[in-house]
C-alpha cells in the first residue's frame, strides 16, 4: 500500500507563536505542497474560524495538481444530534475531498476536558463519523491523545478507534498530542494498530522530546501508511512532525514516490519567506548548512569524495553544498540571462563569470533574488555595462514627526532628480515615510515619463536580515509590481528602511521604463 | 553502570557555522555544564588549535564541581611512532584527565581519507591509545563513521573496536559521523557492541536525519553507559545530538542523577548568549515556546489541569509556561492575567471583559500579543486604570536624507520628553532611522532613568500586515529585549515603520521601568 503525507502547515501549524497567515499566504502555501506532491493539505478548520471559511470558498474554483484538501473539525458536542451539528455541517459544506475530526482516546482527557463518561465519549466519535460518512466524505479520525490514552487504558483507546473504522472512517489517526511517546513504544502500540486495522493507520507526533521524525519512520516501519506532519515543522510548543525531513527520508530510501524531491529546500524556504518564520540554518537536507562544511579535514575529504562527509548528494533535495553558489540561479540560469540581455548567444563564461561574482557580492550583502527578478535582470545588465538609467536622482529628505498636541503622526518626503539637463524638486505627504518618499519620486518623475502613472505598487514586504543587530540590523524590502505588461519584483537592502525601500522604489521605475523602450 | 554524559560544544560544537569562542566564552561554558552536572566536557584539541592549548595551560589551575575535562586529538599518522607523536604528547601534556581520540573505523574512510590499508589502521589504533593508557591517561576512542562501517564491513569495524579496548581503552564511542544511522540500526549494532564489551561502550550521533536524539536513547536502551552532545544541539551541518534534550529525558525518567535538571534552561539559554546564536524558541524543555499554549480549547483544558496538553511542568526545567493570547484563544488567560496584575482573585468578569474588548480592538487594528507580553500586560494595566507611565514623550522627529554626493545615507533623530517638571531634548544619529530614535529616546530618558542602560534590544522584527496596499500597508514592529529580569518583547503598529518602532520603544522603556520599581 502506498504511503500516504498531510501537512497541516494552515492548521495545526499556525497554532505557532507568531505565525497569522492572510488568505493569500495560505493560497501561497497549498499551491507549494501540491507543487511538491503532498498527498493531503489541510486547510484549516471551516467552522471555528471565518477567515478558514472564506479560504474553502476560494478554493472550491481551484483545481490541485495532485493533492486533495481537507478540512478539520472536532465531534459534535455531548448530547447533541451530529446532523444538526454546525461544525459537522461546516466540514461537509466546506467542499473539501477529506474530512478530518479530532476526538478523545484517553478517559482522563475525555472526563477532564470534555466532561463525558467513556461510553458518552465513545457515541460522540461513533455519531459523527458516521454522519459524514454517511454523506459521502473521506473521514479520517484523529484519535487526540492516543498514546497515552493507551497507556492508561489500551482496551478504551483501541475501542475509540475501532468505533472510528466502525462507522466508516478510511483511517484513524493515532496521536501523540503532548509529544511523550518513545519510538519503541510508537513501534509497538502502531504494530498492533495495523494488525487489527490494516491499510487505515495513520499517525500524528509533536516533537516535545525532539522525537517526532524517529516515531513517524518507526510507526510507518510498523506498517503505518498515513503520516501528518507540518512541512517546516511549524506548531504549538516545539512543533508538530517536520514533513520535510521525513519526506526526504522516505523519498531517498525509495519509500515514497510522486514527490519532486529538488523542489524540498525551495518549498521550504517559500513557506518560511511566508510566514516570516525562517528556515533554522541546521535543519535537515533544508537548511542553509545541512550540506556546509567548516572542518579543513573535512572541506578536504569532501573534496575527495563527497560521500566521506555528506549521507546524500545536497542537489537531489534542492539544496547546495556551498553557501556560495547563488540559491536562486545556478550559474546555468545566470548563463542564459546573460545570453538574452546582450542578445549575443554561445559560451560566454567571461560575461557570465562576471555576472555571478556580482550577485554573490549582493547576495553576501544580504540580497536574495527569488522574488525580485527585475533588480536581478538590472544587475546582470550593469555587470555586462549595458544598464543606462534614464534618470538620476541628485538627493532625497525624508521627515517623519510627531507631536504631543496632534493625535497622528505626519511624514513627508522631498525628491530631486535630473534628466537629460532638466531638474526637477517635489516634496510629498504620505501614510509613512516609505509611501512619502514612493510619492515624491513619483511625482518629481512623471512630468517627463507620463506612462509612470500606469505603474501600481501591488505588493511592500519588509524583512530583517540580521535580527539580532535589534534596530541597527539589516532590512530587506521586496516590492510587487504590476503593470501594461505584467508583473514584477524589485529588492533593496541597508540598515536603512528607507534606504532599502528606496533603492528597490528606483529600480522598479527603471525596469518599468525599460519595458517602455523595448519594441 | 551509572550513565555518563560528555559535552562537545567546545570542540565538535565549535564546528557550527557562525561560532567562535573566545577563551573567556569557554571559561563560561565549562562552568555552566559543570554547575548544571555533565559527567565530562571536551575542551578542545591542544595540538591543532593554540587557542584551546592555552584554555588547558589556563584550566591547570582551576577545579570543577564534578566534571572532568577531556582533551581531543587524532591517532598517530601512518607510519610514525605514537609515543613521539606531538599530537598524543600534547593531549597529555594538556592536563585534562581523560583523553578523546579519534580514528577511522570504516575501510572506505581509512583508504579514500588518510591512504591507510586496513591493517595500517588497525595500528595506528592500536599503538595510539596504548602509548596514551601506558601514560595513565583515561582513554576514549572515537570510531569515526562506525555505523556506515558496520553496514560495510562489520568484521572490520569491530576490530577496530576491540583494538581500541585491547590497548586499554576505558571507553569506545561508536560515531555516527555523516548523521546517517536508522534507530533500528542503531539499536542492534549497540546491543552486539554492548555484549562483546560490557560498560565500555559509548555514542556519538549527528542530526543529518533529525534522528540523532531518537538514535541515543535507543543506544543506551540497548546498554550504551556513554554518550556525547553538545548542550544546544551545536555542531557540523545539521548539528550534534542535543544534549539538552537527551538529559532532560534522562533524568525526568529517573535515568540519570547528580544533575541539577532547575539550571537547564538557563544552561541553555547562557550558552546560546555566550555563541551569539539564540536557543530556537520551539526547542524541546528549553525553548521559549516549549511550554506555550495558542489554541484556546488548549488553553482552557490547560488552566483546568496542565497535564491535559503538557508532558510534564516547565519549571522542572527552569522553563515557563506561557498563554499566547491570539484571535483563537479564549478569555481564561485573560483572566488569568488581570488576576495577577490587579492582584485581586476571583472572577470578576467585568474588568477581564472590559481587558478582553481593549484587546480586541487593538487585534483588529493589526496588533499581535504573543510575542510582546510585555506590551500586553502594559494593555492590561491601562484597562484596570493602573498604568502611569514614569514620563512622557513630547516630540520626536526623524530626518532621513541622501545626497548624490555622497555614497551613504544619513539618518538622525530628535526627541524631547518631559519627567514630571523636567523636559529635555536630545539627539542622535543612527545606522537608520529607527536605531537613531532608539538612541534619541534613550540620550534623552537616561538621565532621569539610569537603569535604561541595561535595558539591550535583542532582536527587532517588522512584518507588513496588508501587504497588497504596499507603501501605504500598516507594519507591525515586534522587539524583543533583555535586563536583569529576563526577556521581554514588546509591540508596536501604525503604516508608518518609524511611528510603530517608536510606540514598542516607548512600552519597552516603560516595562523596563515598572519591573525596577517592583520589590
Amino acid at each position: 500500500m502506498a504511503l500516504e503525507s498531510l501537512d497541516t502547515t494552515l492548521r495545526d501549524g499556525s497554532q505557532c507563536e507568531g505565525i497569522s497567515f492572510t488568505i493569500a499566504d495560505k493560497l501561497a502555501i497549498i499551491s507549494a505542497l501540491d507543487d511538491f506532491g503532498v498527498d493531503i493539505i489541510e486547510c484549516g478548520n471551516p467552522y471555528s474560524n471565518p477567515k478558514d471559511n472564506q479560504l474553502f470558498e476560494l478554493l472550491k474554483g481551484k483545481k490541485t495538481k495532485k493533492a486533495r484538501l481537507a478540512a478539520f473539525g472536532v465531534t459534535k458536542k455531548k448530547g447533541t444530534k451530529a446532523s444538526e451539528d454546525p461544525n459537522l455541517l461546516a466540514m461537509l459544506g466546506s467542499g473539501a475531498q477529506v474530512v478530518t475530526i479530532v476526538g478523545k482516546s484517553s478517559i482522563f482527557q475525555a472526563s477532564s476536558v470534555i466532561g463525558a463518561t467513556p461510553e458518552q465519549n465513545l457515541e460522540m466519535v461513533y455519531d459523527s463519523v458516521s454522519f459524514l460518512a454517511s454523506r459521502g466524505a473521506a473521514v479520517y479520525f484523529d484519535c487526540e491523545h492516543f498514546f497515552t490514552g493507551f497507556a492508561e487504558d489500551s482496551n478504551y483507546a483501541m475501542s475509540v478507534a475501532s468505533a472510528a473504522i466502525a462507522a466508516g472512517a478510511s483511517c484513524i489517526v493515532l496521536c501523540d498530542t503532548n509529544g511523550e511517546a518513545m519510538p519503541w513504544q510508537v513501534a509497538d502500540i502502531a504494530s498492533q494498530m495495523c494488525a487489527s486495522h490494516p491499510g487505515k493507520v495513520g499517525v500524528h507526533f509533536h516533537n516535545d522530546k525532539e522525537l517526532a521524525v524517529a516515531n513517524t519512520i518507526e510507526a510507518v516501519r510498523a506498517g503505518a501508511f498515513h503520516f501528518q506532519g507540518t512541512f517546516n515543522g511549524f506548531g504549538e510548543r516545539c512543533g508538530n512532525t517536520r514533513l520535510s525531513t521525513v519526506m526526504a527520508l522516505l523519498a531517498a530510501s525509495g519509500q515514497i514516490e510522486g514527490v519532486d524531491l529538488s523542489l524540498l529546500t525551495g518549498t521550504a524556504r517559500l513557506i518560511a519567506e511566508v510566514s516570516d518564520m525562517p528556515v533554522d540554518p541546521s535543519s535537515p537536507y533544508v537548511g542553509k548548512n545541512a550540506f556546509s562544511h567548516k572542518g579543513g579535514l573535512h572541506i578536504d575529504a569532501v573534496l575527495k569524495n563527497p560521500a566521506t562527509y555528506e549521507h546524500n548528494d545536497p542537489a537531489v533535495f534542492g539544496n547546495e553544498r556551498h553557501l556560495l553558489v547563488s540559491e536562486v540561479s545556478g550559474r546555468a540560469a545566470i548563463h542564459s540571462l546573460v545570453e538574452k540581455l546582450s542578445g549575443e548567444a554561445g559560451k560566454d563564461s567571461e560575461k557570465t563569470q562576471a555576472a555571478i561574482a556580482l550577485i554573490k557580492a549582493k547576495e553576501a550583502d544580504g540580497y536574495q533574488y527569488e522574488s525580485a527578478q527585475a533588480s536581478l535582470e538590472l544587475l546582470v545588465m550593469q555587470s555586462l555595462g549595458i544598464f543606462n538609467p534614464p534618470y538620476k536622482v541628485d538627493l532625497y529628505r525624508v521627515i517623519g514627526e510627531k507631536n504631543l498636541g496632534s493625535p497622528s503622526n505626519i511624514a513627508s518626503a522631498i525628491v530631486k532628480a535630473t534628466v537629460g539637463e532638466k531638474t526637477k524638486i517635489s516634496a510629498a505627504e504620505g501614510n509613512g515615510p516609505v509611501n512619502a518618499l514612493d510619492l515624491a519620486l513619483r511625482k518629481t518623475l512623471i512630468s517627463f515619463f507620463p506612462s509612470l502613472s500606469s505603474l501600481v505598487l501591488t505588493d511592500y514586504k519588509v524583512r530583517v536580515i540580521d535580527s539580532a543587530s535589534a534596530t541597527a540590523a539589516k532590512v530587506r524590502v521586496v516590492m510587487s509590481y504590476s503593470n501594461q505588461y505584467g508583473s514584477f519584483g524589485t529588492v533593496g537592502v541597508s540598515t536603512d528602511v528607507i534606504d532599502a525601500s528606496f533603492k528597490a522604489l528606483l529600480d522598479s521605475f527603471a525596469f518599468h521604463l525599460l519595458q517602455e523602450e523595448l519594441p
